[in-house]
């Protein structure tokens, strides 16, 4: 529990996800399988909260995002969020969205890797999480789409126009989002959008090893590399190499690095305390 | 017609362009093919000029920019361009380069997607013109060649060190723009600068099919997915996320999202209306 | 020689590198063969300075940066950079870790292009090194390991998560800074890492060839490229144009465009002066 804990009550339980913790991996879990794990209010707000929550605690170093039954998640919900939406002011749809934005900068800026179990369909907000994620672990069953056009509204969502021309270059990102067509396995891990491609059905078992291995590694060294590549995105290459060298400075005065050292010397492998 | 027009005529005949205008689609054809499509100074101003005239009358949803004859464009005229600039004072020289960069910037910033049909050779400007287009639907027959060294100028022209690594990323781009060297169709796919690869002899018709689509769908979703790709290349993530939540409470206030639910909701194909 | 020069000697020798001068190409390498060319403070320190002093010199129109031996560079030596690192103050930390980003933007910001020939291991600093050059000329037995986060440190380290993303993309970057796994030739080719691969043992021909051919051509157009590539990374659309637009309006007044439009017109090669 990290020092810097005020009032605020641990929320228990989450509603709306499943979510476990296991020595310091978080698995969670969109789970409303006979609905393809469709978003509604409740979700997206229990995913803002719950990683402003882990990301205050400290109790996590790193998290997996998996999907129940046939696939991640089909995203918004026709029902609950389109048929509602269409009833809302315009404070209401703005708050609507920042709230789908929310999930989206929490997910880039939680103090931990994300790392995404995708299997069948990630589709609309469903493929925007994923994005998102700091390593997408996908089945060859996968399938992306970024549906947004489809219902007409803007390809730009949750981030996406941002993120997505980061991940696969601008010409691929223009024809996803514009048309909003689906990217199997194959073309997704061509294109970068998969990070690492599994054997069928073994996404989710491929992205809690990928979870352990760094929360029992390093993981202040994580938690730092992907700052600095959310950070260095919006920087110029001259703020980046000052920020990068700070960052080293501070790292080299921590325990790990130490550690790894005296392994070195020592000739064995270092034991890890992630500080 | 939009309402926002004021006293501005519009041009007929476009002397250096041919243009036709078929409900919502715009075709652009460069049409010198003795010439290989070489662009005048003249057809740089005609694309400046016209774009900005289709922007303001909002009655173009789509655009094709295709090229008559063995290729798609082979960039500015050697005789009427290199020749001409050689006489050229500096004020002259600035005021050539800004108009060729207000192309591009034009094909980027206006308020429908535009599609270039590439086949044969496009070099030069006119690399960078099938560059800026949203989608590149090309046949085998396509080589992109940015050749600006090769005649001793800086491969960044026209806005090209800018796009080109945001598509096909810093290592490429590097190699393509400062080499000049040719990039055949399969390598074009591969590294992302096709969109779209066609049959031989397909491109004009494949663009053509994708610009009726667009422009009979959600043509403002599209348009807003567009203006959204452009502008979140230049924000970082904080700004992104809140662009992407204003446009879509915008757009949830649209015709075409409402439209979208209820023909999901009585089962039948949505009518698009672009609004 | 510049005639914008000081009163600083030339240094002579270069203790840490071996340094080669031939009519504007300058060859650069590290032969430390023993230890993998491992870097030293020593070694840093030269790179930093070299690029510096061949930057206000103007003697030199291309760079290679080669490795003796076994490999291309193994990064930071363990002995002498991490066991004297666990000495140092905050101060010392500080001032080794921006000595080794001021290596990297010099290599991004000298004025001509810069080929790293990779044979073999390029892991660590040895890695960002290669990353930072213009071109990655490689033959099949390279392979890059950004391996920070193995010793404890940030992936991004002298640019790295600033420089990564934008050649091979955010979920690549991602992976291979986070991971530090060692990507091989053919994938590295395949995500944009390598920007010419060559047949086994021939990098560093290659990577000479590639370096006199820039040298022999129109090398202010070649560091021209190179400067916007590098500036454009961190500018506005509108204002990559406008920069694009001056430039090329300086090189118009150029020796060289006017060489290259006398000899397109007498039908001969072009006799390049680089100015």
């Amino acid at each position: 529990m990290s020092p810097f804990t005020g009032s605020a009550a641990r929320t228990s339980p989450w509603r709306h996800l499943r979510v476990d913790l296991d020595d310091g991996v978080a698995t969670v879990t969109l789970a409303r399988p006979d609905k393809l794990n469709a978003l509604t209010f409740g979700a997206y707000a229990d995913l803002r909260d719950l990683l402003a929550e882990l990301s205050r605690e400290r109790a996590v170093r790193a998290l997996v995002l998996a999907g129940e039954g046939r696939g991640f998640c089909s995203g918004g919900d026709v029902d609950e969020i389109i048929g509602a939406t269409l009833g809302m002011d315009t404070a209401e749809l703005l708050d609507f969205n920042r709230m789908t934005g929310q999930v989206v900068r929490a997910v880039r800026e939680c103090p931990f890797p994300v790392i995404a179990a995708v299997h069948g369909v990630a589709a609309g907000a469903g493929a925007v999480l994923a994005l998102a994620a700091d390593f997408r672990v996908a089945d060859p069953s996968a399938r992306f789409a970024f549906l947004f056009t489809r219902v007409g509204l803007s390809g730009g969502d949750m981030g996406a126009a941002y993120l997505l021309p980061r991940v696969v270059g601008l010409g691929h990102a223009t024809r996803l989002l514009m048309l909003g067509e689906p990217v199997r396995a194959p073309e997704a891990e061509r294109i970068g959008l998969i990070s690492v491609l599994t054997d069928e059905g073994r996404a989710d078992e491929a992205a809690r090893d990928l979870a352990r291995r760094l929360a029992d590694g390093p993981a202040l060294a994580h938690a730092q590399t992907k700052a600095l590549l959310t950070a260095e995105l919006d920087m110029p290459l001259s703020a980046a190499v000052e920020l990068d060298a700070a960052t080293q400075a501070l790292l080299m005065n921590g325990a790990d690095y130490a550690e790894f050292h005296a392994a070195f010397t020592e000739k064995r492998p270092p034991k890890w305390q992630g500080r």
